[in-house]
């Protein structure tokens, strides 16, 4: 029992709940199974059985929380809440698709300051519904954030994020910082909202940032975030090119001389997680996020054992899909037992704790909340205890409560939310949002989202433009011919006639993939790697990405058609990203050895091509003559041109094909 | 759309759903964004459109699905439905000690027809509540099962669990295969309940057993039940033993000419996989089971990979601890990702198919349930999808609907259930169960068995008993004088005292681990590995457990105590396995040299040690003469005899301490 009126008298509370369990994660886990909790303005005055609160305290609001548990509100330690908007835009996609399909663009085209205040106010929702009462965010537009949080009346960290490249709400960095500066400024001191810098992560930073949002956060006394350790890649890549993995090199920055609150740390190794713990960083751990994005399983249990400040945090919307910290604390202690094939890892009460008292020391708020002590901010969450799921109710082990909450309850038995000493949910009902008009809102605005990235996939094109880089859009006119030769010997001695001039021979090894889709009127995707064979020997490949339309204009004589719409993209991505982004029906692949030609006739530059066909293996050879050319008139000239090329190449046009290699060998699955 | 009235007239359905999103689960995966439904008799006799459909049929019985998902019932493949009544009993634990310390006490004393009944009604109302209209059971008394389940409408595969060893149901395994015989021929050609033997594992059975299970259900048509490859240790110790790995070994015994469904096979090889494959086995994949128990991730991206039948299960709610089939869907989806580093592994629908589909092939009834398509049974669940974390709708990837369903949405959601054709639950509430009757009936019953383990966990000697074995209950009286000798060459030398006879004379190495509690009236716990030093230089140990009693009855002259309640077993488990079960407040190790001489004096056997202490090592050298009794009265004769001893050894009894070795160095952390 500890209470602060310590008059013989009883003293007004503001609220008093009464008759639940409660459970307080206190420092010795104390378990009230009857209990009480009087709350007197922001705080809690009065912890204990019913008899002796009510014997201190009286109230005119007294909530009755039979059948409840009476627990510190749950803290969300790492979130972005505006991507609340973004749920379910696109999964189980690779991170790169993902981000630079999805993601990037959406970022780009939609989120503004109304897109924050928007997504907070629904995700603020989401949160108080499943009992908590704080959040750990970083985004951008945190102005927005902040406010849209004071209005649902939710206690938040509003990290201002800040990368080296332009971001949703700055033109370059220095934006970015003066941003977060001004931010800091605001909100410094504000009974609920707490600002902070939050360089994204060490990849997207610059160690000029990093110094700077220290200093930031040091002198104004607030948190820093940041992603660490998230991928292997990451860690690997940044031990690489420093020569120290993530942690040792903060460190050595000086970025941890601030309150850090580092999220992820999935591949912290047994030397970082000692760097941690000396400089007092809490660590996030985002265990639906970390396996959705195959991130892999953060080293929780060894954590624990070294008593680091650990939280528990949903990620945002985009890679969760939902902001459920009930699911959260269930998988962080399921997962934890098979990472390190212990079932006593991580049992119930350690995972609750994740969620409360640990999250307050991760971060750095542990001085006023996480538990229900008194002198405490009064952030707490009442959860009903009477459905099916939660029988029987025995009480064999001292840890049986804790189980039926991890294990068994879920968000929607969140019954009554109380932030800073106001109520904020009660009885299931929301307080202090408009959900409906929010839902709305929300659906109309995501309807043009939904309608951009609708337009965008019925458009190779315009997904080709959605990832950018080094598209050059080529809308041009291409004239070709193709055949099988009789005599490559007859062919190259044809290639000595005084009418034609050889500017330019390689030779090459190609391997194309072609993406086919469902609608041909698509067109389709050749991704190519061209090897040039140099003369001592060695390759040098380039990768490109081509959109060949489906258009053929027009066939002349000779067989040599006309076609149109082709567009190209050094290929800076992998194969395996374009399949993954460009989703085709199916892929096909053709390689070839090929002798390029290139000639001069009348004053026309031609390529012409000897290829050998290896995949499909074929015994013909072929050749493959072609130009291109932005005027219809120009590309007459230059079919009529490729007639005369044929007969002096020595070519029978009867032998003439007009397809591409791709569709003379491939099995059309449809 | 597919109908089965070809008549012009509308003909009559029993009822018809409208106008929800249709996930029919079909071979194309057909989604259909405008759906409707119509149910006649049991079965499912048109899908399409709403006024296709609608064109067809005719219902007095229309129920619109606006904002709602219309997908199949979930099929919940493994499960145990009466342990619901044991959810939350005791977590946390290894299995040893959750199996040997709870599980089989509660069963051996509660389970019985009622606690079956009761169990399964709770776990139906449960299943059905979160869209669950089938499911596949092994308990006991699954004739009680079978009976609940018709009574709540659901469809089920009822299981009766086969062992080698005595079950709840059977003294022998002959009974048990008399009772499942019976259980086929009762319930074979059921409309809704399908009968099945169901030995356990193949470490719980024999290969008797199984050959005559696999009889009965190769006979019967009905498919057999087993877990298979749940830990590494099954799957290890089977191999050392037979040579095989279990699904090789089951394939050579026959066991798989059987429709066999196998639970679990977490730790499955590729070899494994081929020959369930081969065999058409159904795998049922349990996430949190397999998390929560620490037995690993299952390789399920591989099994579905190869075109394998795999279904998803809860497993029994004392493992889980809920029967949340869309927290599971989610959970398979997750899980996979991050254990072949893929975020694109088993995609959201693919967990969907895990749920439906895919589980009613793995449970060979794929024919009849699994999919919404014309001719299969009426299994249906509509879903709610306008709750704010179902928020946004996009439809960008083909998949969103999918995505939105197993990553967002929560058995809270489930609006409607249909099962054979029959509604069994209505805008959330049961039709077939009365719930507070049997939530009423379950917290009576399991008050019963709280009260068991409550009093079992106040007394260390029920905790002893509980968990059987070899229990010696020696309360006795104890005699014993111990203190520091001051010369062993003196006492060596005593030893040939005409008056003594040395009978036998051991050397040995002992190692006492001692668990201390926090109400020491309790007593505490000795676990003493003895190690006997042969004449050869090797070592014979044995093990026990002992029960020491906080009574000291008198202290006699010469500082010889009376000390009774000694309960010894030979501790056949390891001290881990008790460490866990009796849970400790501390835990102190002592170990010592011991030479033990056993003497006989005035026609009386003592034991003579002299001790040197090595942990905490102690410079002094310690004598102890012990002697034991049932009697008081000779008690107090052999006390006057260690007097005597204690001067002919030249021991100085103002030297003797009447602690035991443990209190004389232990620190007591209290």
């Amino acid at each position: 029992m500890d209470v602060t009126n310590t008059n013989p008298g009883r003293a007004w509370a503001d609220i008093i709940l009464v008759n639940g369990t409660l459970l307080t994660m206190d420092k010795e886990y104390s378990i009230l199974h009857d209990g009480a909790v009087a709350i007197s303005g922001r705080d809690i005055s009065a912890v204990g059985p019913p008899d002796v609160v009510l014997a201190h305290y009286q109230s005119k609001h007294i909530i009755d929380c039979s059948d409840c548990i009476i627990m510190p509100g749950l803290i969300n330690a790492h979130t972005h809440l505006p991507m609340s908007l973004l749920r379910g835009l696109a999964d189980d996609l690779r991170l790169d698709v993902w981000l630079h399909g999805y993601i990037i663009p959406v970022e780009r085209e939609f989120v503004n300051p109304e897109f924050c205040f928007l997504g907070t106010q629904l995700s603020c929702a989401e949160l108080i519904r499943s009992g908590v009462t704080c959040f750990a965010d970083m985004y951008y537009f945190e102005e927005e954030v902040a406010w849209a949080a004071v209005q649902a009346g939710m206690r938040g960290i509003c990290g201002e994020t800040i990368t080296k490249t332009p971001t949703p709400d700055a033109s370059d960095f220095e934006v970015s910082l003066r941003y977060c500066s001004d931010l800091i400024s605001h909100w410094s001191g504000h009974e609920t909202i707490i600002p902070a810098p939050a360089p994204h992560s060490v990849y997207m930073c610059t160690d000029e940032i990093l110094r700077r949002t220290t200093q930031m956060a040091v002198a104004a006394n607030v948190p820093q975030l940041i992603h660490l350790d998230e991928t292997n890649d990451e860690t690997v890549n940044w031990l690489r090119t420093t020569g120290q993995r993530p942690a040792r090199w903060l460190e050595d920055q000086g970025v941890l001389a601030a309150h850090t609150v580092a999220a992820h740390c999935v591949h912290a190794s047994e030397e970082e997680l000692d760097i941690l713990k000396n400089n007092d960083v809490g660590i996030i751990h985002n265990p639906t996020s970390n396996l959705k994005l195959a991130s892999g399983i953060a080293p929780v249990a060894q954590m624990l054992s070294r008593g680091m400040s650990v939280g528990l945090g949903t990620d945002g919307c985009a890679s969760n899909n939902d902001q459920d910290m009930l699911e959260e604390m269930r998988l962080a202690a399921l997962l934890s037992k098979a990472a390190v094939g212990d079932p006593m890892a991580v049992p119930a009460h350690s995972a609750l704790a994740m969620a409360t008292i640990n999250g307050a020391r991760a971060l750095h708020l542990d001085d006023i909340i996480g538990s229900l002590e008194v002198g405490k901010r009064a952030d707490i969450a009442v959860v009903r205890m009477d459905q099916l799921y939660q029988l029987p109710r025995f009480e064999t082990t001292g840890q049986n409560v804790y189980s039926r909450l991890v294990y068994a309850t879920k968000s929607s038995d969140v019954r009554d939310v109380i932030i800073n000493g106001k109520i904020v949910l009660r009885d299931a009902q929301l307080l202090t949002i408009d959900e409906s008009r929010v839902m709305a809102q929300a659906s109309q605005l995501t309807e043009g989202v939904n309608h951009f990235f609708v337009a965008r996939e019925h458009s190779l094109l315009d997904k080709l433009v959605a990832i950018g880089g080094s598209l050059e859009q080529r809308e041009m006119y291409e004239i070709q011919a193709k055949g099988v030769i009789a005599s490559l010997d007859g062919f190259l001695e044809a290639l000595h006639d005084s009418k034609l001039t050889v500017t330019l021979h390689t030779s090459r090894n190609q391997y194309d993939t072609y993406f086919f889709f469902d609608d041909p009127q698509q067109g389709r995707l050749r991704y190519r790697e061209d090897n040039v064979i140099e003369e001592n020997g060695t390759l040098t490949p380039s990768y490109t990405l081509t959109l060949v339309g489906p258009v053929k204009e027009a066939e002349y004589e000779h067989s040599v058609v006309l076609s149109r719409s082709r567009f190209t993209a050094n290929a800076d991505r992998s194969l395996r990203f374009y399949r993954e982004y460009f989703n085709p029906a199916y892929v096909r692949e053709i390689t070839k050895h090929r002798e390029r030609y290139h000639i001069r006739y009348q004053g026309v530059d031609f390529a012409v091509n000897i290829d050998q066909i290896t995949l499909p293996a074929q015994p013909q050879v072929y050749l493959e003559i072609k130009s291109r050319t932005w005027s219809e008139q120009d590309a007459f000239r230059k079919a009529a041109l490729i007639g005369d090329l044929l007969s002096i190449l020595g070519t029978n046009p009867r032998d003439m094909r007009i397809d591409a290699y791709i569709d003379l060998f491939h099995d059309d699955p449809a």
